[in-house]
């Protein structure tokens, strides 16, 4: 039998890829309808760029230069929003993306070259085109589907005035599911099983928060695990999440706390406070200094069980809220060392697409501009020390699974070590304007003369005097 | 090269039934939302009885039974609509009529069973639902589909105050497609190709009249025989037809021109002309005696080429008008007499489902209750007569294939002969209320002394001095 507590070794192992896909890249081989936004002109709230699938397997080559080993989609299932949050139809692939036929090729694409896939499950909420919501929209009361949502008053009210049925923030355009209706959530729980059966890797959990019992999201563990133990379920919970981490819900979280952290430190002297305020509805974000950072960083990875910390979906930044550049106000070397750390830290570090060419943006819509495929535009040098930290991390399993040792931290100097059947591996960051003589006490880990060689490409070092 | 013009053969021997999916009948196999409306209570202009489509696969051999041949449904594609007209999803079979697994399995047994099988397909308008209207509904016009239909201001009033698009008879609920963008004619001649590429044997295609381009009808002609050069493709023109029919659009257009002729005819004395007052939008329809019903019957036929009229869909009543037996006051006889009429000449007979077994109903959606599978309500004279009428056709080519000849036409009653190859079938109908004793001058047809056999289990006759 299964064991339903365990978390897939690929995520332990992979470096994911977040992709808006009306954002990311755009395939000839897509037909699109006429009035699409000019892939180079801002965004607009509600105006589609036409990115698809088919686009994305073109580019997976690029993407494995970078060092991706795994894919992790914005909503692609049909809808009327860009963002494809207000879900249409489940089981169709958007066909503005290519509809199911991309999406299978691109699938089938991603596994031959090794990688893997995951696919954004959006169960709280549908949209007013959902089909079971417009029965009763059209219908009234005599829709047989009445309580598959929550309706407090016939005709509805989904076009004017305000709802008169349950919607997400009282959006009109977010009918909440009543959860409470076993029609639905057999309904849910057979779309979450077959997408998994035709080979997605897993499913990130949009605000599972809101469905408020435990059974629901425990039947959906058993559910999809059962048709593939290695699938990831990693859930959108910005906050502490100890208790979806118990092995009986989720694998991981989106682990924005780990983001918080990262801008409460690397952003230290650079951060736009205005754009960093609200972000993922988290308290404010405090400054952290070395010593903070160092355990609350720590501390992220004792509140949950070993094998869940290794599976945390680590990210600097999403499409809900500002990229990480932009919060620190375009200083690429605060998000340098960002991506540095993140990528020598326990947990599945992601990266949101275009970061790592220099890509900036503020709050939504802003931080989901188009990829500029020109890459006379791109940051080169940003571009290629991302990509020296993912294939560090891809080459060094202490950086996957060692354990995390902060061993100095002061100020902006941050020194820690991985260890794992004996390799151990230094990192130092200095987020700070001046150099860093370090002289940092190792003689727990390491003898006198042991020399050290840099794996970025400087000097080296040799321990003397156990520092 | 296929020929074009070819009407399918297999219609020209076909006797229709036609389904109106949500009423015919209903499998316990089939998972259904909770709030039906009970079968037996009356219907409701909105309300959902949740007929299905293994329903109907479980009525097959009552089906062959009563002679029939071929089916006809209503539309089955997903829709918020009982009748299921306005449609959302094109490529899905509704839910609530077990989806695409049911309609194949019932295509599949209907196949198997040597029977034939035909789907509505309406290309003038969909629904609000429908993803690209919707799509415009939800972002105006940054929606990349906004010429998918014709919009004269944003946002669109889909829900409240009158349409500012283009609407079919302006009713909000249908908007109207733009057959002028070469995307919605692709995506339209796409559905019309599929279905019929998964096994349908034809279309009956619902208001054809609104698309006002005789191109798109010729090219939806040219799609669906490359398809299958056997397809039946069966228009929804209430006039006479003979633009539509000469070859390079339809087969054949349901023949309400007919029906009106038989209400004229078999209706008199009986007619309700509160009801049969705007049939499908004819003008009224006027009294026939015999003589005017032998010439406008026989003129039905000249005015088509033969192999059209050989495979006109010839309708006594349909889900758009009164029952048949509704408009002439529940006589017994004339409805019975009609479909001896229909079994008996030319053009493939359609009865509406429920028609064979006595029931009765006025005006949509009066006309759309549920079939009664409680035998002890059926009228089983009715019943048994038209299954004897629909045998006769079976049984004899004449009756499908051959001429029709009027020779004797005087106030009720009517005679006329069915010949080919050298088989001759003559048929007597009075439809008054005295006995008629036939002399009928046949010395055209018969030598003296020729004996008639009566397939109706009379006594049979003798040709006398050409009588």
């Amino acid at each position: 039998m299964t064991d339903l507590t365990h978390t897939p070794d690929w995520v332990k192992n992979a470096i994911f890829y977040q992709i808006f896909p009306d954002r990311f890249a755009k395939s000839k081989n897509v037909e699109k309808p006429e009035h699409l936004e000019p892939w180079s002109l801002p965004v607009t709230q509600h105006g589609f760029k036409g990115g698809d699938l088919l686009g994305v397997c073109e580019h997976l080559d690029y993407l494995q230069d970078l060092g991706v080993t795994a894919l992790y989609f914005n909503p692609i299932f049909a809808s009327a929003a860009n963002h494809r949050y207000h879900t249409f139809d489940y089981y169709q692939v958007d066909p503005i993306l290519g509809g199911n036929t991309a999406y299978f090729t691109l699938l089938e694409e991603v596994h031959r070259r090794g990688m893997y896939l995951i696919l954004d499950g959006v169960f709280n909420h549908a949209s007013r085109g959902f089909f079971q919501f417009h029965h009763i929209l059209e219908n009234g009361e005599k829709s047989p589907y009445r309580d598959w949502f929550t309706v407090y008053g016939y005709p509805l009210n989904a076009y004017h005035d305000k709802p008169n049925y349950s919607a997400w923030w009282n959006m009109p355009a977010l009918p909440q599911f009543n959860t409470d209706n076993p029609r639905v959530r057999e309904f849910l729980f057979g779309i979450a099983r077959y997408w998994i059966e035709q080979g997605a890797d897993g499913w990130r959990l949009d605000v599972p928060f809101e469905i408020k019992d435990p059974e629901f999201w425990r039947k959906f563990r058993v559910i999809t695990k059962e048709a593939n133990p290695d699938a990831y379920l990693v859930g959108e919970i910005p906050s502490e999440a100890q208790e979806w981490l118990q092995g009986d819900m989720f694998d991981a979280v989106m682990n924005y706390q780990f983001t918080a952290a990262c801008v409460g430190f690397f952003g230290k002297g650079s951060r736009d406070d205005g754009l960093i305020s609200g972000m993922m509805g988290l308290p404010e974000i405090p400054e952290l200094d070395a010593s903070d950072f160092a355990q609350r960083t720590r501390q992220l990875l004792e509140i949950y069980p070993r094998q869940n910390a290794l599976a945390q979906l680590n990210l600097l930044d999403s499409h809900d809220m500002p990229r990480f550049l932009s919060m620190v106000r375009g200083k690429k070397d605060a998000f340098r060392l960002a991506s540095l750390f993140q990528m020598t830290y326990p947990g599945a570090p992601c990266i949101y697409y275009g970061d790592e060419i220099g890509l900036m943006g503020g709050r939504d819509p802003d931080c989901r501009a188009p990829f500029p495929w020109d890459e006379a535009v791109w940051d080169h040098d940003l571009h290629n020390a991302i990509r020296t930290y993912t294939h560090l991390r891809l080459k060094h399993p202490v950086l996957r699974a060692g354990e995390f040792e902060p061993v100095f931290a002061q100020e902006a100097c941050l020194a820690y070590l991985r260890h794992l059947d004996g390799e151990q591996l230094f990192v130092l960051l200095n987020t700070g304007h001046s150099t860093w003589d370090f002289n940092v006490p190792v003689e727990k880990w390491f003898a006198n003369a042991v020399e050290f060689e840099d794996l970025l490409g400087g000097e080296g070092a040799v321990i003397e005097e156990g520092h």
